[in-house]
């Protein structure tokens, strides 16, 4: 993969996480998984190793041993562990790419849109991590379920961070595994696709979809 | 046309308001171009009436007397004119269905997301103009040259507003002129349709397209 070489997912006991973790494992990665319980991490990683018994042996840490051995962090967890999580890392993410996959519902009103103060999950990190981490937001849109599987989802990744040469890591590393991900420009920009979240959840319940994405379109300009 | 018979489209001397009245003229409604400026409202409504001899006569009023007139009112004008217009026509949209495609673009900046604190234009509308007014957003992702020139835009449209019946009014508008129009819930959710224009913006720059959009995707589930 043309990608980071070893990825710790963070969260990637859960389904966001799980599927990310299979994403990455189909392209060879190295996948470190991590958990608040660490024993958990273990047994998801044994778990992951059987599934795919061709690519490195996946290993399961606490959370801050998990983000210190990789070279990428992923971070899928429920938005109400977003700041534990990240507090969790802060030391060991310095200098670091991180991906921060969080969408900010709040339940019971996950179909309503409800932003933090900051403008996003993922602003709000940035403003908790310090502007010595490098974060990328992306994969809010796109049902774990379509991750887990490897069916490639009818579904693209808007991915927004401040720097263009991180956002490309990770358009890279999306696209090595057949997403068709999109530079949507500044980390700010997160505060779109984090909201467009509980909008798909509510058309996946009232017309009867089953994960609900989105498609960019339009026609290149010729000349 | 199943929706409202007269509309007022306030802003409909730009782009997004001529477009849309445009889409409205090809559906035989009564459109009322409304703006700050009664004279250019009048210049462009001639403009109309002339482009489509067979709809009704297209009219120029202020922005109260356009409103006041109407059964749906439009509002289609910059974010910097947003305040300004609403207040020129709070006292007689009370009790109105108001459709707000307003984008809180803030120039320079336009391919950076920067909402309202209220959370979305749509939002801060509805605290201006108070309870009273039944507000839904929409037409913030569309091209305005797409409205204009008649050709189905591959992209759709999103529709948000606090009230189901009210939302379906659009919806049916959108659609009987062959549009895909969608509930994305409550009006909060305006945030991401808002927001998302940013990213468009961006989008259409970065990789050369003209009038990006998004299409909802996903399988409807069996049984």
């Amino acid at each position: 993969m043309a990608g980071p070489v070893s990825v710790a997912v963070l969260g990637g006991t859960g389904d966001l996480g799980g599927g990310f973790a299979r994403f990455l494992l189909r392209q060879g990665a190295r996948v470190i998984i991590g958990s608040r319980d660490a024993e958990r991490a273990r047994a998801a990683a044994r778990e992951l190793s059987s599934e795919f018994p061709n690519a490195p042996t996946v290993l399961g840490e606490s959370l801050a041993e998990a983000a210190a051995a990789a070279e990428l962090v992923v971070v899928t967890v429920p938005y109400a562990a977003h700041r534990a999580t990240l507090d969790a890392v802060r030391d060991v993410v310095q200098g670091k790419l991180l991906l921060d996959a969080t969408v900010p519902l709040r339940p019971p009103k996950v179909l309503r849109v409800q932003l933090p103060a900051a403008g996003s999950a993922a602003v709000e990190g940035q403003q908790l991590l310090g502007e010595g981490v490098r974060i990328v937001a992306a994969l809010h849109n796109i049902a774990a379920s379509h991750l887990a599987a490897g069916t490639l989802p009818d579904c693209d990744v808007l991915v927004t961070g401040d720097k263009e040469a991180d956002r490309q890591v990770i358009v890279d590393l999306l696209e090595a595994g057949g997403l068709r991900a999109w530079h949507a420009g500044p980390l700010a920009n997160s505060a779109a696709a984090e909201a467009l979240t509980s909008i798909l959840i509510g058309i996946n319940k009232r017309y009867g979809i089953h994960g609900a994405g989105i498609r960019i379109t339009g026609t290149p300009q010729s000349g």
